[in-house]
């Protein structure tokens, strides 16, 4: 998936206040440990590491390690020795839970050779908690209460497990918070992260940006930016790749958001110039979603006869709030019957050239667009597979056509992959040309 | 998520056969080393590892350590030697690609001390693959081509990255495959699995199965078969809550296939007895391919008319090759004006109703079945959100009607989710009505 990525020949991001036992020259590495079977047996995949690597790299805190054992006392003892050995911090997450298999509280305590002792605040909230219930308390919950010594107890609004914070010689912090998404964020955020940032003194912060780009081949796209990737160093560049689109990531540490921000700019402003129009949106926004923008910026309204991507390019015009003032109607036209009498396809035009042709797909637009009384209309027909392939027109073969006002123009393109992945990319085409159309017409009258 | 586990007291899977470098009795310790900086920054989540967990874990291979490092080959070979001090097998992905920043293999011979040399097949493959692809191959491809001395070289059939295989003292052995799915997974199924089997002798296996259910609350459901989930030991259950489905997965370990079938099969009959049409799939199968094969079976057709789900119905059922047997014609109708001009829904019904009304579902799924001319026919009409709820008729608020020879019917939802899952939660119901009178019918003559 990323095909570049500079993050390894960084400066470490966390500076350490002077006479907390750091010098502010050291690097602080931090260590991901995830406890339970499930994660190793792949039952469940970790998210939790994800979210903690990624709340600690936006709060100044890089990860340096990330490890996994399963419910296995000696294996978890293992894992946090190898972790001290090497890191700094480390935040063990998983097994705080009340049951027999939750043996991650009485790992730490032997490890690092500190008794368990009971916790009379602690046992007193989980009473509460149970009580507040109506709940009868198990004596496994009691045990949740037995804290090693001299451990900051990190209270869990959320469930009975305490998360745990200890202090290890040579300056290093041991952090245990539970497995339970809903449980750990909340903790993570209030009260590990602002206890590293203090301990350590972290004022630097990280910001992230993604810009989106489709139409492009990967190696294309590296060819045009690849200077930048390898010589940026603050903001870095990472390139990922998917299916049906490239993620530039663009993330700066500085002191001062403000910095960050101008720093961000000024790049995405250089790659912008480079890539233009295959730039089509930033973070968290789909295509689809600009694509709906710039149709009602346009007040432009749009109808879609799909074969092969079967409703999807609908649905995903559909998936915006208030898509209803430009998305006015779809036709899933799946028989050569309904394509004709529907949406006027002459019968001829079918047997002389397929159903899946450029003629068709032409047909198909200029009809729908006659049907629906929309500005635009799409026509997608195409092989999505895995069968009805021949030697002439392959599996994958799609054709795409917009009809406007003033025009009608096809596309064919040749997937490669397997029915679900060749639906996506289809639908992925559509909505970009719809797009580039809205925007090659954004200020040229009417669409 | 995962509500129900049992997997800590369990015996390891592995036993290895005599005469191959390890006793029967000495357990086979496998860690997967994930590389990728953007793993620890939580800006890709680790799939990979979870993946290759649980295709060893089939295989009857247990999974005792996970670890990942960042691009950084100081860190990667730490990473490895650690490994290598704990596991008899290490499988490494990711690193493996044509960029700079790809240093998994420069990590491996530097670690294990092996020169790197040009494998000629190897570059002559990755040359086919560009001139095949009327490509120009780039000097970091040829990259790819230096493989440390003495390793097994794994052929990537779908990209340019070989895996490696190679055996290190005391029957140790370091695997490395690329990182992008879908070249991972079939190296990993079809050639690192075998291997490992072969070398380790392994005998027991470990099968899961899962049972999918919808239509039933996670905690109705707890209730129905928390006594199964208590006791079974060898097959043990897991119960993962989805927001459309439930699956109950099963987990079996024996020497014999047949053994644990057998187990699987009385376990999953007892469970059946107690869901029974709750139950809808095994498995990989997904709601619509259940419906499909029901709907060939019954040699019925189907047209679908959608106002909230957007394309969504008709997407999910046109996902299987071979749909255009049963999908006939979708409808996504948003505007009042076209469910009345296509589909004949009377304006004194949107008049006095509203367009999310009982009767005006009915009388799309009556206009739809007509105009299509199919045996059955949906109509799907609600508030997907976030905007357009009213205290009558609140965001979320859904209806499903489905027409038949005999009889049209319609069942009312209130969805508490967002849009996007508004609209899976709809089309799951449409699908899930579609299955049930589909299975009512079976036996019974005319759909």
């Amino acid at each position: 998936m990323l095909t570049s990525q500079r993050f390894g020949d960084q400066p470490a991001a966390v500076e350490r206040s002077a006479g907390k036992g750091h010098t502010a020259a050291q690097e602080v590495r931090v260590e991901i440990l995830t406890i339970g079977t499930e994660l190793l047996l792949g039952q469940t995949i970790d998210t939790n590491a994800a979210y903690i690597g990624e709340a600690l790299a936006a709060a100044g805190i890089d990860v340096h390690w990330k490890s996994t054992v399963g419910d296995h006392e000696a294996r978890i003892r293992e894992a946090l020795r190898t972790a001290l050995t090497r890191s700094e911090i480390v935040i063990m997450t998983g097994g705080l839970g009340p049951t027999e298999d939750d043996l991650t509280c009485r790992a730490i305590a032997a490890e690092l050779d500190r008794p368990l002792i009971l916790d009379q605040t602690v046992l007193e909230s989980i009473r509460r908690r149970f009580t507040e219930r109506a709940l009868v308390m198990s004596g496994n919950n009691e045990r949740q209460a037995m804290i090693p010594e001299d451990a900051a107890v990190l209270p869990n609004p959320h469930g009975t497990a305490p998360g745990l914070a200890i202090r290890v010689g040579d300056g290093r912090m041991v952090m245990a918070v539970p497995g339970v998404p809903s449980e750990m964020r909340p903790m993570l955020k209030e009260q590990v992260i602002p206890r590293l940032r203090e301990v350590f003194g972290v004022r630097s912060r990280i910001r992230s940006r993604t810009l989106k780009a489709c139409g492009i081949t990967e190696s294309a796209l590296d060819e045009t930016i690849s200077d930048l990737v390898r010589l940026s160093r603050n903001p870095t560049i990472a390139v990922l790749a998917y299916p049906d689109e490239i993620h530039i990531r663009l993330t700066v540490k500085t002191e001062s958001e403000l910095e960050g921000d101008r720093l961000l700019d000024d790049l995405e402003t250089t790659i912008r110039t480079r890539l233009g129009e295959f730039l089509f949106g930033r973070d968290e926004e789909r295509l689809e979603e600009v694509v709906g923008r710039l149709l009602l910026g346009a007040k432009a309204t749009v109808a879609v006869a799909e074969s092969c991507t079967g409703g999807l390019v609908c649905h995903r015009l559909t998936n915006l709030p208030g898509s209803s003032a430009y998305f006015i109607r779809g036709e899933v036209v799946y028989s050569n019957d309904v394509k004709e009498r529907l949406l006027g396809v002459p019968h001829e035009l079918i047997a002389e050239h397929g159903a899946v042709s450029r003629p068709v797909a032409l047909a198909m637009a200029v009809g729908m667009r006659q049907i629906a009384g929309t500005d635009l209309a799409m026509g997608i027909t195409g092989i999505a597979g895995p069968g009805g392939g021949t030697t002439t027109k392959p599996v994958g073969l799609t054709y795409v056509a917009l009809a406007s006002d003033d025009d009608v123009t096809c596309r064919e393109y040749r997937f490669l992959s397997d029915r679900d992945t060749n639906k996506l990319l289809a639908s992925q085409k559509a909505l970009d040309i719809l797009r580039r159309h809205l925007l090659s017409h954004r200020h040229a009258g009417p669409i």
